[in-house]
């Protein structure tokens, strides 16, 4: 178990020693390290070396500039610079909640990003100013659409963050796949089979074969088969693509560059680095803030309350197991995998910073 | 097969009938009607006399007085005044519209008002003044929560609505459940079964009987099972009913009124009437419209173009297969089954208007 605390400074170190300045590799660092509190173990400290390689491979920028390229009252086109999405995607989720402030509701479309850990963090900056917030971002294509073998989405997340009064915040977060790839990865390292509905092979039969991807196959969209939806989960995928990649100028679809550094970009990009999309809008904007919280907590308490089916313990709310985990792991401490801890020993020694 | 035209002609009659004015019976119809060109055959004509009763029992009002009742630059709070949802949501499209020309969007959600056809129409409307649209509502509670045995949400549909260039447009129009309740209900006249992940029963065990939740059973979220992710379907879903219930005033979960007359509306009502959100975003608020529906085009022919399976013809485009129906039935009619024709029939004898 490792203190937050000592996670933390260590992961800070390291994004200065890439060059970033005092305040991003702050922020950078606290991003990352949501998704460690929060338990979505693959999007946290596991992948801090991944974002070293990318930054030595040239595909990172430390310092980046990022700005403004086209706005409106209510709406903002980002480019990051491409710099990391870590950095990049709160100082965008910072635009569109001031533009909420000022017109009711703020959306911010980003590109020229990279990776910005989970969507979760930046749609939850909203709830301290009493707004609804909103992020999703495209990835690496590993989706295959309904009737296709070809992979030509990422797992492409959608949060929204709701406050509520006396109740714990809303907070959705979740891939438009019917599970997402860090989930995937856990089974990989496990060397354990998947539940049916979460990949098919490169000839896009049903499998449950955790390396599928590896081979050629694919992760299957929210639904898993024609029968069960998953043309809806390709659409909820597509729209997230296309607000975050089409509408700011960042590549889209099959053209998203890999997270990983060992596969290079498409050499014909339609657009610059991965997109995002940010949303703010202001309760008050719609009704006041204390009678919607109000109501929000008569929603949650229901749905809380609501019949349990046998051998289940409980109706959850979305945020309530993240919630939950955070307390655990600010307490306690942080598991890491042996493979996590030996890839940060090397990223440590590497730039003279001791695990 | 009725020519649309008959239809319309008959639909609109009927309008008046019940004490709409032309321009709001002339509305209802087409979009009601849109339901039956695009061939979601359930939100369609087949539920003029569903209207028509609940008018009857006094819980849809012919003349409603539509209201903004707060807003922003880029938001508002709309008043239906229990009108027709078919009347009340192209109006707050409408002002969503307005808001987006002025501030670049515009994001209305809606209270009091009623089922509102299919969320498409409304998504659609921004299509054609280079906006993305986007719709969603609320219905009467169907659908169990993961680890649930209580209907506890509607079939909450989210719509929304892409321009492109050449290519046409992006629409998605889709149930936050495995299958929308229309679906259900054209098995149910089938008398066949369900495939399996639609429906659990009572206490919460799948089901594939087409007639479950007439007896204590639900429809199961977006996901089918908490293996496959329905705790995403769930979340979409809750989504769909905060942005539409909560933020506007109206009745939210279990306590939205239900379509159907012969069942009441909750005696503890937490709002006034169904909710609806709507959303409008001027393209050009993030970057030139050409340039973007170029590169819209770009994403739907790569899409289009993408590998298909074994045994699949095409990978489809959301709004391909309801475009091609819309061009067929203009064009060759639109078909009725008898139970409709004569319900039809019935509504026109009850106004002395031939069907």
């Amino acid at each position: 178990m490792y203190p937050y605390r000592h996670l933390f400074d260590f992961t800070r170190e390291i994004f200065l020693n890439i060059g970033c300045s005092l305040e991003d590799a702050q922020l950078a660092t606290q991003v990352l390290l949501e998704a460690d509190l929060r338990g979505v173990d693959s999007h946290g400290v596991a992948r801090l070396s991944g974002y070293i390689r990318l930054y030595e491979a040239g595909r990172i920028n430390p310092k980046p500039t990022i700005t403004i390229v086209h706005e409106t009252p209510s709406t903002a086109t980002v480019d990051g610079d491409g710099g990391l999405g870590l950095v990049v995607a709160p100082r965008a989720m910072e635009i569109a909640m001031e533009k909420a402030e000022n017109v009711g509701s703020g959306w911010v479309s980003v590109r020229n990003s990279n990776h910005f850990g989970i969507a979760g963090y930046h749609a939850m900056q909203a709830l301290q100013r009493d707004m609804i917030g909103m992020a999703m971002t495209n990835a690496s294509p590993l989706v295959a659409p309904t009737h296709s073998t070809q992979r030509m989405l990422g797992t492409n997340p959608i949060a929204v963050a709701v406050p509520a009064n006396e109740q714990p915040p809303f907070v959705a977060d979740l891939a438009t796949t019917t599970a997402a790839n860090g989930k995937l990865e856990i089974l990989q390292r496990k060397q354990k089979k998947t539940p049916s509905g979460w990949v098919q092979t490169a000839t896009g039969l049903g499998s449950t074969n955790a390396f599928e991807v590896q081979s050629g196959g694919a992760l299957l969209p929210l639904g898993s088969t024609k029968n069960r939806g998953s043309h809806k989960g390709y659409a909820l995928g597509s729209i997230v693509d296309i607000f975050s990649g089409v509408l700011s100028g960042a590549n889209y679809g099959p053209w998203v560059p890999p997270f990983v550094s060992f596969l290079a970009p498409p050499a014909d990009p339609v657009g610059q680095g991965i997109g995002h999309f940010f949303g703010a809008m202001r309760i008050d904007a719609f009704r006041p803030a204390d009678e919607f919280k109000h109501h929000m907590d008569n929603w949650i308490t229901a749905f809380r309350n609501a019949h349990v089916k046998r051998g289940e313990k409980a109706v959850l709310i979305p945020g309530d197991p993240e919630r939950i985990m955070t307390a655990k792991r600010l307490q306690k401490g942080i598991p890491l995998l042996p493979p996590v801890e030996k890839d940060l020993a090397e990223v440590g020694k590497k730039f003279g910073v001791k695990f």
